[in-house]
């Protein structure tokens, strides 16, 4: 079977639509820029949700839901917030029949409905601090859509909390971009940026955002996970008010933090070669795949039986290492199954013949390197769980590895373009303003993705303006 | 304290909604007859959607999403469908500042949206059995709300399967059917009765309906779970064809089957009593609470260290039962907690205070009988998940008995009208047309809630047209 998926160098657009249709990760809604996550796609997300959600529950959140309609008027309450989202929304006019006399806005967000929940909630100090986490759809108006990147409609989660002093605000915010940059490290072996956005860049009505921001292979960046202060600012809209151990009424302190659906689309882009995906296995709704080769049905029974033995070893029941195991018995040829967990990258297949099962051996082949090798029967579990170890470190480290190599510095106008044109981060020392951001992103289509962490003073020279500064900024074009 | 719900026995209606206020489990939302799912109401939704997605994905579903906006011209394909859905939708008209083309539907259900994608995938008998599910928000304008029970967004899950016989499309209507039903009786401890629909009550779009209906505790029955053969119906409307195995077009025989929310009202109505939700253990997000009892410092030091000593023993990490534990560290009163944690339902208490850590014992009460007892350290373990066993029993017993007690037959129509005063199911023989039902609910506002499944046959003579029938009917007011 010819492989259906356009090599990267070729057309790195084209590559990621082909891996995930190849893969059925994802299909077109029948709406313009809907996406449906087909069941292979949604694995993965069930995956990430479990993760993240167990950390979330972890850091002492509990989930709960609230309406996805919301009133018009709600959103009007925070300046920024309807600027900022005004132009994005899908509205409600009609319910069960009738015009509504408000419009109900489908929700981009629920910083609006949740205060207004929170200003029942939150009486005393005693109610703080309250920790919420909500999983639901959000439906926003993109123009230029893309499937897990851009659609719109999206999954995700997003956290809301309220606190009684400004310190404990920033400290959840800080903690929880922690959480995101910990799950993309450690379990989607994504690396990402952990820095702060700016003023033009930040969330509509947050006073300080913060963000992870990965470098996919086609050399733009990708915001895939954001933390924000809100501050008092959604408070104050809401007359959200708590009385502290002074007796004295004072607003609280917001925080706000989300992760979505688009973080598949950055698995997908970091790990994904010309054979289509590959997934770490930390990640990856099947970790093993058991293929059995057979020629005759006498054949057939003795390595389906064997086979299936296998799985039961490899998984948790029999008191296994609890890997995620599949066993293909369908009958195609094994060429064509081959190439199938390929194109959806399972991390690890396993190829078991009449031969092999008569030497109390396997084939062990990974899809990362290609490498195969015969693995004895007896070393199998131990064997399997290395290798799976040794795939998540390699997957990290190639993409770290690729992140450094197409991080360029740049010291003047002159070579921050020419840094630009070679795709990825450019790293800078930046002391321009607002305007000056919105000059350069109309010249050159880069935007500042966020100011990192810094761990040590680095003096220099703003690229832009020329002024000694020793704030770093990292531009880049994005999605 | 004084306990803020109103007796059952005073106004089902307000115990219920003080139940919901007390126990944290729902609040209003801003726009009429929408929900918020508090933390703890939506930790039992947690507990339910965990319990059926491993009964789902063990009978071989995987779980997708779908959009949630449906064209409008897609639900006047299937004429049952849009005529039963079409007063209920909530439409989206305008989006990203613009009127739209064509009104987008907040799904209400997704059999349309679900075909249109099945017509892609399926090709041949090799695509099938297209086993599905979603999680997912719905919306359906409704009138008449009530929390949980009836609201305008609700959660569910909706399953959508696609089957190259008939035969194989019915077996799967009635195997989810069974997943429900096992479900509720052995986690919920919600007795239900299993059967078809009549034609006037089946779903819209559907060749037959199944249904489980519990009995509540006002009387009224609830629609439970609904499992729907859809023959071709969607099939036909969205031109799905596979080939078969003689290479012949044919279109699949498709089924849908879902549970919501309202199982949570369920659950509330058929457990609770005076003093605020029980729940059964199964279910119970905390299946035990610790409430640690001090009068200084010095002894909370002491019984703290106890509780948390405790929990760790019965929780699954030291090796211990793996029981759903909370310790009430709180600065509040005994008293207040006890009532608190009564009121929500949690079915077992543990006290420790100075004197059980010097005995080593401590106490344990149960929410269901309020009986208490001083239990040795050595034998909590065993005794808690023998009590929380019991407790599981003696709540499906309960409920048990009270449907029994509240299933009236009835012989004509003066006794049918006197059973159904009393409230709950009134069970006859039943051999009326769609008319006769419209009549009998205009006369009584009963209708049929299912014709249940028998075992046996039953000779006997229909209530309402005096006809020979061996059908066997169960009427009720139903929510």
């Amino acid at each position: 079977m010819a492989n259906r998926i356009t090599p990267r160098s070729q057309d790195q657009n084209q590559w990621y639509l082909d891996v995930i249709r190849e893969a059925q990760l994802a299909d077109y809604g029948p709406v313009r820029g809907t996406m449906v996550i087909r069941p292979y796609g949604f694995a993965i997300w069930e995956r990430i949700k479990e993760s993240l959600d167990e950390k979330f529950k972890a850091t002492g959140h509990s989930n709960a839901y609230f309406p996805m309609l919301i009133p018009m008027s709600f959103l009007e309450k925070e300046k920024e917030h309807v600027e900022g989202f005004s132009p994005e929304l899908a509205v409600v006019t009609i319910g069960g029949g009738k015009e509504l006399e408000e419009p109900l806005v489908v929700r981009p967000t629920s910083e609006t409905i949740i205060n207004h929940m929170f200003a029942k909630w939150i009486q005393s100090y005693r109610d703080l601090p309250l920790l919420i986490n909500q999983w639901a759809n959000v439906v926003r108006w993109e123009l230029r859509t893309k499937p897990f990147l851009r659609t719109l409609e999206f999954l995700w989660q997003e956290g809301h909390t309220a606190h009684a002093t400004p310190e404990e605000a920033e400290e959840e915010t800080l903690r929880m971009l922690d959480v995101y940059a910990t799950f993309a490290h450690e379990v989607a072996a994504v690396p990402v940026v952990q820095g702060v956005k700016t003023e033009r860049e930040k969330f509509a009505g947050a006073v300080r955002s913060y963000t992870i921001e990965a470098l996919l292979a086609d050399g733009k960046a990708l915001q895939s996970g954001t933390s924000h202060n809100l501050g008092q600012n959604f408070a104050k809209a809401f007359e959200t008010q708590f009385l502290n151990e002074d007796n004295e009424l004072e607003h609280p302190w917001q925080t706000s933090w989300g992760l979505s659906t688009r973080f598949v689309g950055a698995v997908i882009m970091t790990h994904g070669d010309d054979k289509g995906l590959r997934l770490p296995p930390r990640l990856a709704p099947i970790q093993l795949v058991v293929v059995p080769i057979w020629r005759n049905d006498d054949q057939r029974d003795l390595v389906l039986t064997a086979a299936n033995e296998i799985a039961e070893e490899l998984g948790a029941a029999a008191g296994g290492p609890g890997l995620r195991v599949h066993v293909d018995d369908r009958q195609q040829r094994p060429g064509f199954k081959f190439n199938e967990w390929e194109m959806r990258g399972v991390p690890l297949r396993l190829e078991v013949g009449p031969r092999d099962v008569a030497s109390g051996s396997v084939v062990l082949a990974r899809r990362d390197t290609g490498d195969k090798a015969t693995i004895e029967r007896a070393d199998l579990a131990a064997e399997a769980s290395r290798l799976l170890e040794e795939i998540q470190e390699g997957l990290l480290a190639q993409a770290l590895a690729f992140r450094e190599a197409n991080t360029r510095p740049a010291l003047d106008r002159d070579s921050f373009q020419a840094a630009l044109d070679q795709g990825g981060f450019v790293r800078v020392h930046w002391d321009g303003s607002s305007e000056d951001e919105a000059s350069i992103q109309a010249e050159t289509g880069a935007t500042v993705r966020c100011l990192p962490f810094q761990t040590d003073e680095e003096s220099g020279v703003c690229f832009y303006t020329g002024r000694a500064t020793q704030t770093i900024a990292l531009f880049a074009k994005a999605y």
